[in-house]
């Protein structure tokens, strides 16, 4: 009788290298490790991984690489509604996670695997994200997480991999560091208080220019295209120069402090140059360019599509409609954005854009009007007052 | 026959100026003018607008001082509701309007003036927020706006003064400033384009320390009560203490880019060290204390209650009951914030406080937990992926 | 010199026939009218009208059908958006004059009127959805509002027609009707008070039948393309025929209190069989078929399309992304709803659909479930009531 | 050693017939039954459940009466917030449930007990809610579902019984009630399908009275205090009788359709004919005093309290605020409204009110307006098709 198939979504770490023998081992499982890729690893990295699966023993491994897929499914969407969460973290590894178990449950389908396992703990988010989209994707497929349900210590399971033959340094780096195409989360002692701030050595990134400099970036229907007067040759690409070019600079380093999934308090650091300049200067272009309903209701729609994104709710089918409404205010957010960087910071300085409502063709804020006369505001504000004055006059008696 | 008694918003300038001749010699009223102090001037800078009221021959001059009135009705609420317009604009010039306009109006009516005069002139927010408390607050009065009535040019304004034996130099500033407790707007020739920045000349405070420095911000009930483990005489203090320190290092400038009250895009510059700090410092030790639907819904109110005073409809009761439900909120939002000051910008680096849900007693994020167990996730997962599963099934026809 | 050409909207009453005699006598002006159908009036009312407009000397008339149109371009989205203005009116009038003011403005480009005029007077919301939809669609052409501005008594315009040779009894009728596709408002004196209500007699519509029947009604992606199992030619002749059926019933009556656009509360009856009907009925359609983050929004975003439309705005973008969420969300809303109609009431009384979720495949309610157990519901309660159990932990000081 | 006390929420049902004997005798625990009264008992049903439970050997039992503390700390925010789940149910056994929960974990602590025990099936919502109750107000009780935790079929139950001395007749009703101050729930084979209506027998309460009567309410400060001018005793009284009156002509009979909180479908029927009055009384009384803005903003405050009691998230923080919110709007509800009662239906004919904002002082809806001319609608209806009007240029290219 052949072994039942287990996908393992597989990152080479302590954690999953326990997995990859637990299972095969332990439960008589053929073990399918899978790395999916959303754009936090260089070739050497996945080469480096795969060769670790191997000597682990999994029956096969594969790169799942869904960047592209990331950015066209989601990313576009993050910008298109400025979504910062808690106004301050451009969810980095919240869609990440989404895309990754998305890959995982679809390649189970296609080997045909009847169980699915990932290496998360019981006490963050990503466990809850895994499981929600395994059971909505492949709900026939059975949900193993060994390191969740047996709560062994890093040294139990370092004795298990000794006694399975694997012996390597496991050495726990001080910072956990989770890179992908939107942005860099980094956790470490000081996250686990409520005071602590990350020291300079924590950061990934570090500063390598102090002399500032101003660059522009090209949106064309809400969707970043080129930068410095040159197009990228997509977004993505678009979206890796600007991490560069801000990177060098340090820009982009912040905390998030939020509530996960499971209801208490969590804080993560996070460096994000371009996440953070692209939705702030998206934002600005489309203060030029969209009315206030729609920059109101678009700012709504935004947050609650970040908040279901980061909740695990990626699936439910509202997040259809919301891209939509999203995608479908974006048809005039063209034009180029200015932007300042400089060492830990950066500035939108003005923008260009043949839709600009701001246009000196009709009256100008602060300067006397073509279109409309002193009469007309006056009328206007004895109409928006009416309300207001009847509710004094009514409740004052007079 | 006694004349009849015109309130003049007064302001010194030339507007203002021409208002005081127009009325009392052209329209043959009783001209009484007032100031209102929302926290932008100096006693010096009190005394020579008074004294420029008088030369210009009106019956009396007034300064009506509504700093704390301002906080206690206004800006605490706006600390409350963590109030950014389009997540950028403290509404420092918005907010000081209406309390001018409520002030000017109650004078007018304990003086019994029969009309009130303002300078506003046809182009603007400010116009609108004038006519609507004027007209809620005192309808019985005439509201006079010689300026945007009469549309005339600074020539033909200065000529008038003169014929009227007014003769002094009129300067026109490159760039006109309005300061209040709540922040400084600077508006010139780049504010009228969509893509010119403020230089640096333009911007009233300057970079006078580079050494960064550590503070902190202490917090009672959402209130700023103290900086640097010293309690302040009051809010307003704090608030002028944090405005010095952290103005040497030119914290706080931005550009606005918002919609008028009038429909038209408007642009403008701003600086506003102790707003936006207080703001972000608050925002952040209410995300360790607040339950994930009350930062939810305070941010939904914050955000309405911020674009009807921007829109002049303070008066409107809905905003008492916003007021309401902020303070409402803040009964626990008490503990310390520490912020790190640098050259142009700050960083929030964490709080301290006895009301912090991210404590350590419960399960910590990122650590195996005291209160729940995999399993319970693992259910809760399950749960909460229920009615999406069943969505898919249905519609794959399974 | 050729008379300058001007678009009246014709209805054929005093108002109107007022404004061609004075438009074209006194202003000399060349009078084109044009009556605009939104689905109430019947072949011979539109032969009358033209009789009167050309008896009156008008150098053209043209009835503009825009019924199809009007379904097409708003009536469906009230439906997908469920929309009852203040839970109570589903906006019969409100949507209809933006379609007429529409119909009229190209239509005064088409023929290349440099002038529009309508009748409204200046106490009420129509004004405001003619003038501002005219300034939106033709603000080359000047908007003439000859009652508002003139401000005659029903005797001065009478006295003045007949002047002009105009003689005809101008009965005031007792109620004023407007009647559409989308319902019938009326209004008469006790709708000008807070309590009183309108008699049998001036309701357009009586009970005919008084035997309680079941109908059903078909509805694919949204729309209403059925009843009694019978396909319609098209959404606009269901809504007829349903209409026809339940009028016999006497059925959708009542009084809405609102808001005008003006500032003022207005009061005014109604009768919509057909709206109340239809909208219920895809209201519970949906919530069989739709997952609870769908119904919530599309409730938000139905309710503001409903206001903005009311209120005139309904050439704001943000009316065409509102458009765009709501289709968006139809694609399932598929299947029968039961109606059950008895005189002046109705209720509905199951669905049936392919795509309902409330499949007795999975955990029914009530029942056993299939899909989960005893222990994962536990589980979920657990990490759902973690955050405030921590709140009060902290609170408590334990 | 002594038992462990358990207290356990008993109905005098099958199912807590059979935890009273399973807990003493299979557990080894001191049962101490509490049943929760909120207003659907008479005073011979509380005894007769009394009974029963010291016949099962409890013990104690009390009766906890929460009628007064229901409606103070619940029910009256239904009504400040016009609640209707899906705009067609009051919420009637939702709101309950907290409160029955509340009620036997306060008991807990008072009288020392270890444990909890309710007797949900793992099919319901209601489970969830004692579920988070418990945990939340009374932390250091386990909670012990026998129901759902054994599964087992009522023939198992009665045999458990059977085997312990209790034998008795266990009729299975064909329609589950349940009754209290806020409306009665119906279920039964016909709900658990999506296309069944109950019958006329499943419905408690039948027309006693055919001939159509008109009654006044009368509301302070949003409450209901009064029924055809005279006082009732208090609130509570007042929704009584108000039940008995409307009851006679069988209205406020519905059927419900919503999410679980588990995230399936469920479909109940009800009768509530006072919640069902006087949300629509309530609600048109506050159409003719709030403003739209209020209107606005309550609607959507009441509405999530709603949804989060319906989810058992009554305990959250958040729901304090929107207590304190939904009052602060309430100071001037005060009034009278006039309803016309039916068989089956009733109307809403009318309010009066010192509050209400449609006053004749002011310029009444199509009439001629006496605090402001045409010109200024004028004037209004360009400044607010501004942004729309530059919108359309900019993009037309002109």
């Amino acid at each position: 009788m052949s072994k039942p198939k287990v996908i393992l979504a597989f990152s080479g770490g302590l954690d999953t290298s326990f997995c990859v023998k637990y299972l095969s081992e332990e439960r008589g499982m053929e073990v399918h490790s899978a790395l999916v890729d959303t754009g936090g690893f260089s070739p050497e990295e996945l080469k480096a991984i795969e060769e670790k699966a191997y000597n682990l023993g999994v029956a096969s491994h594969v790169t799942l690489d869904v960047v592209e897929n990331y950015y066209q499914d989601c990313i576009r969407f993050l910008v298109y509604g400025n979504v910062l969460k808690n106004n301050t973290y451009p969810l980095s590894v919240s869609a990440e996670r989404v895309f990754q178990a998305t890959a995982v449950a679809k390649y189970a389908q296609e080997i045909g695997a009847k169980a699915i396992a990932h290496g998360s703990t019981g006490a963050g988010n990503d466990q809850v994200r895994f499981d929600v989209v395994f059971r909505i994707m492949a709900p026939e497929c059975e949900v193993i997480t060994p390191i969740r349900d047996l709560q062994l210590s890093r040294e139990a399971e370092i004795d298990f991999l000794k006694s399975k033959g694997v012996v390597q340094e496991w050495h726990k780096a001080a910072y956990s560091i989770n890179k992908g195409l939107w942005g860099t989360s980094v956790g470490g002692k000081e996250t686990l208080t409520s005071s602590g701030y990350l020291p300079e050595d924590a950061w990934p990134t570090h500063l390598t220019k102090s002399e500032p400099s101003a660059i522009s970036l090209e949106f064309e229907a809400g969707q970043l295209v080129g930068i410095n007067g040159k197009k990228s040759a997509n977004s993505v690409a678009a979206i890796r120069e600007l991490t560069e070019l801000a990177g060098a600079y340090a820009i982009g380093r912040d905390i998030h402090v939020g509530d996960t999934i499971i209801g208490i308090k969590g804080r993560v650091g996070f460096e994000a140059p371009a996440p953070l300049i692209i939705i702030k200067a998206h934002h600005t272009l489309e203060k030029h360019i969209l009315t206030k309903h729609q920059l109101y209701w678009k700012q709504n729609i935004g947050d609650m599509y970040g908040t279901l994104l980061h909740e695990g709710q990626f699936l439910d089918p509202v997040m259809r409609n919301f891209e939509n409404f999203l995608e479908n205010t974006q048809s005039n957010v063209t034009g180029k954005v200015f932007v300042q960087l400089s060492p830990y910071q950066f500035h939108v300085t003005g923008i260009e854009s043949p839709f600009d409502l701001m246009s000196s063709k009709f009256g100008a804020y602060g300067e006397m009007n073509k279109a409309w006369s002193g009469d007309d505001v006056r009328g206007f504000s004895k109409i928006v007052s009416n309300q207001t004055m009847i509710h004094n006059l009514v409740n004052s008696g007079k």
